[in-house]
């Protein structure tokens, strides 16, 4: 049996080169279609990309020629699914129209995230919202699968053990986000170096409703919001890749430390009970030392070799006084890799191996 | 009627520094003593600093001999006043020291701030404090008055005006601390370069214990702390200068962003009544752009000219929802000026307007 | 008498800042309009401009409204003489236009450098050639003075006592070049920190000539060039401002070290000798310490306080073995204040001063 | 037939980790004892190291204990080679301690650089001075071989092929080098975040005089300097891993860029015959777009997977018109891989291949 035809949409940009570069030898996917804006059209791939990477382009990508990112052009490639990496202007339209022809879209761009029936997906969290993509299906033929913004993604993985085993009433939570999240062009240096930008545009909207959803139920057809009270300062910072996250919370039922150490390094979930190719082997790596994660030394973390920035790395988890059942820890999750292209192919993963796609 | 005059204790180090560059042409207060560690003792202060500011060495204290830190050798040189920027294994018994010997110590070290007697003082904030030190002169003969930690103090100062106002019943508060609070040699740049450290070593408990007393009341010779329950996570980040902090607060009576914002804008205190020499004209601006304060912007901001570093710049004041009455802003305080020195000359500014010494 | 008017072409960009802030309190120049790209004009220069200095916008200025850069707009607001900070692609039309229409042009964009009858000017180094603006003005009514690239410039300050005094053969010189000089926008973070981009287009080969020009004559009538062999490699690095310059050099007649650090330190020319305003104490500041120039200590250096970042740092003077009569040293430049705006504005005091305007 | 046993003293520095990381699976030798300052001995590695690379410690030498650099321990092990990182104050007494008690040596330190009868080798360049080492065989019964200082490393790397083609008159070389160079603790955050030290200790007269040595030649025993005249100007830069140099050259015979190129990227040497584990395929990668190498980009570069840091990276190869037959370019080397422990494993492994150990 054939791998996969897959197109990824927004092939150059930097999130677009994270989806190259994890796809180069995927075991069940096979790229065949790279799309760019227009200006990039009918260029290759080498000529169109700025690549930024230190690992060198895959050569059989370089040589491939970008096209539009039209239905037509997209299916006229054999592709059955599509990652999305699009500008935000155009992803909203352009997913949609390709659903509408059929195709089966995971998207890590922003435009119908809070759609009523688009799951916003994180396999090891909530893959029982899958189910949404049923009704889509039945109206569009094709559907569209989203994955959360880079910052609620580490937050939501780290969250979820503690959800299950203690429940949670209050969270939060003060970002401290890389560079490579505003796009390889997004921060002038001019601009950050010796400083932070204590602003990141929509961003702390988004953390609040986006876990919420994912920290939701589907149920009857519907998404139903997490009982959480979520509240976010988000932070730019001098760093390259890795977001760290200092988190507050309060849980519902009282947990030592430990306790919540425990149940967050013991999470393990559907992506590695399928063992799904991009699924870490644990998807939380709770380290001891007192002064990790640190986004230099752990934003590639993760075993085995292949899940490599898939994992949400989390230290200093201790008790919060100023809070009742209060817990703080840190948190760090890549996001490019996690937090956009390494979440979408696992996705992808999961909808082949639950037999969806 | 001459100046007073003043020594340095822990002079060669990067708040040393600060203190040698801010008292060059002060209007009450001459340097006649500069001390160090031993190895440094009998040579010029040129030679035994290894200066790192970028406005150069003044040019009498650049000739100085360093003295050693003893009380005999500070009172030889006709000092009344002590600055002490001593490392803290030496600080506590050499303050104490100076101290029993008459003098009169303002320490930015940590070594005397809890003790019962001593004032943790920001002039703008607790000034009545002052107080405190009439018991220790009865027992010493001098006295020691203390600043607090670099990361408290712009918190506290922040928080004057809203626990004025509104009460104040709980703080949360991320930091994002620069390199200079760890001292020239603190940080390897290897450890930090395109990295967050999440820890600082008992920099969480400083800042609650701290805040407390700061914000707490000094009433029949007794300190009683503020009941506000705090809670703190700090990271250190590459900035040069300037910690940044993410600040989540309930108030006890409702108040919207704009009127926490003007309650701090509007706010002064004892230092601009007496119109200290080193009081920044507002100890807090509020700056409305989104994105602002920025540590490279903003650490240096305040007028007149004279109070450059002194000002605790805030922004981005808005609604917390996740908190009753919750409210959330992010400030930067000048980590070595206000932090440091800036705030000890404060102190002993303070001092003398009030006849005290 | 009053001040002469002027006018700021290109006021927004980083360049445009340098003026905008160098120009708030001139005692001879009043800044009467603003110039900015079609989308700004009309709007206030606070609305315009997203102001990236740590010093605050003047507040005159903040308010003014920002004009085409035409003739009849820039006449209309009765500014005599137009500084240019125009982009490239504009720049060469534009500034003859303004010339044609009777305006003093001072630019420091390339556009006119290298014009058989512009001069390219540091006014310490070869002011003469101011002489060219004659034939200019007969042909045009208004001419164009021109200012070098800001890698030039400092290098060509440090050239110029040793070109009086031994003689040059050749130069070699590997420059680290600051952020800034690639405008605010010009380099992404993601491109340069932790790295370092080996390349600036068309830079070397600016360095080669305009030197040439610059330390060559201006006789009857024509430029003719030095006689040296130049040859250069130029580097971004991660620093904000400040060019850093390693330079190897053979001197016709040879030349201790310390004699070739004495006559740049005693260099001084013909801003000294005016007085102008803008002009630096000493154009060459010669340290001795083994580790300067550095860039965040010494790119502001310069006395008095009115000639900040006016002066050419230069150190560790010493014998290279490797060429005959060879000499190196490190310099450093202020790539937006010597090398830009600063430079530009010395030029036009240079101008009033010697009655040409 | 099993490894050989190796022992690595400074087994807890920067360079030391890089030892453990890249023997930590090497086909050909077995770490069994590493060393340690007074402090650590005892200890267990993973308590005495503060380890800094971002791949995990490997277990097996986690658990090690630390022993002293003393021969008698050293031997003890079993180990037969022992790979020095020794701090440069107690390396040159070690050092001959190790080979006179038998031991093969081979230093990346400086102490027996310019030792008369020991080889200062990169295998690619010069393997045939390896012969030096019988002479010290003996006398000693053991031997030292020392590698370069990673600033010539990659230098005499990128010349010896145009040596062996060209000639080479002079050479003149500016270093942006990298702050691991230093050590972990070598460079304070505070001294270089936004700055450049243009000063490295010693490190001018190192390349110049190393240089010589490496590129000359081994004649009936005796080392003779190739005729050459070298010059640097050596600074440190805000970057990680990886010394930038840009090389201004004069060649004998005249030579075009592309000459050049080519006979850079074509150059393979003994090491690549021997196909020795840690041969990079090529030593030498020449790079043809206009903006590399860069460090970030380029210092792990290097096919096959294995040899990744191993190779010098080269771009920018131009013409250089102020020299005679000038040539100029930019080199990249990993400073310490291939400037220091790669290099170092690279010689043991010839000394294997030859038969030698």
């Amino acid at each position: 049996m054939g791998k996969i035809k897959v197109g990824i949409l927004g092939s150059t940009g930097s999130v677009g080169q994270r989806y190259v570069n994890a796809l180069r030898d995927h075991p069940w996917f096979e790229v065949v279609a790279l799309s760019a804006s227009e200006a990039s059209v009918g260029k290759k791939y080498k000529e169109a990309a700025k690549w930024v990477l230190d690992k060198e382009m895959p050569e059989g990508m370089a040589e491939m020629e970008i096209v539009r990112a039209t239905p037509s052009e997209i299916k006229g490639s054999g592709a059955e699914v599509v990652f999305s990496a699009l500008p935000s202007e155009v992803a909203r339209r352009t997913e949609m129209e390709m659903a509408k022809a059929g195709l089966f879209v995971v998207a890590d761009t922003s435009a119908h995230r809070m759609d009523p029936d688009v799951p916003l997906l994180i396999p090891e969290v909530n893959f029982e919202h899958l189910a949404a993509v049923e009704t889509q299906r039945k109206k569009h033929g094709g559907f569209i699968v989203t994955g959360p913004n880079c910052t609620t993604i580490g937050l939501a993985i780290s969250l979820k053990p503690i959800q299950i085993k203690f429940g949670i009433r209050r969270v939060l939570v003060s970002t401290m986000q890389a560079l490579s999240g505003a796009g390889f062009f997004g921060v002038p240096s001019m601009a950050i170096l010796d400083n932070i930008i204590p602003y990141i545009k929509n961003e702390e909207e988004k953390v609040a409703s986006e876990l919420l959803k994912i920290l939701g139920s589907f149920k009857e057809g519907c998404f139903e919001n997490a009982n959480i009270k979520v509240g976010a300062s988000c932070h730019r910072v001098c760093v390259l890749d890795g977001h760290t996250e200092a988190v507050f919370l309060e849980t519902e039922k009282g947990a030592s430390p430990d306790e919540v150490a425990k149940c967050m390094s013991d999470f393990t979930s559907e992506p590695q009970r399928l063992r799904l190719p991009s699924a870490p082997e644990r998807p939380i790596i709770v380290r001891n030392e007192p002064d990790r994660p640190q986004p230099r030394l752990d934003r590639l973390s993760g075993t085995p070799e292949r899940a490599k920035g898939m994992a949400t790395v989390v230290g200093r988890v201790r008790k919060e006084a100023a809070l009742d059942n209060g817990i703080k820890y840190v948190l760090l999750s890549h996001n490019t890799i996690r937090g956009a292209a390494g979440n979408a192919i696992l996705i992808a993963e999961c909808l082949k191996a639950k037999g969806i796609i």
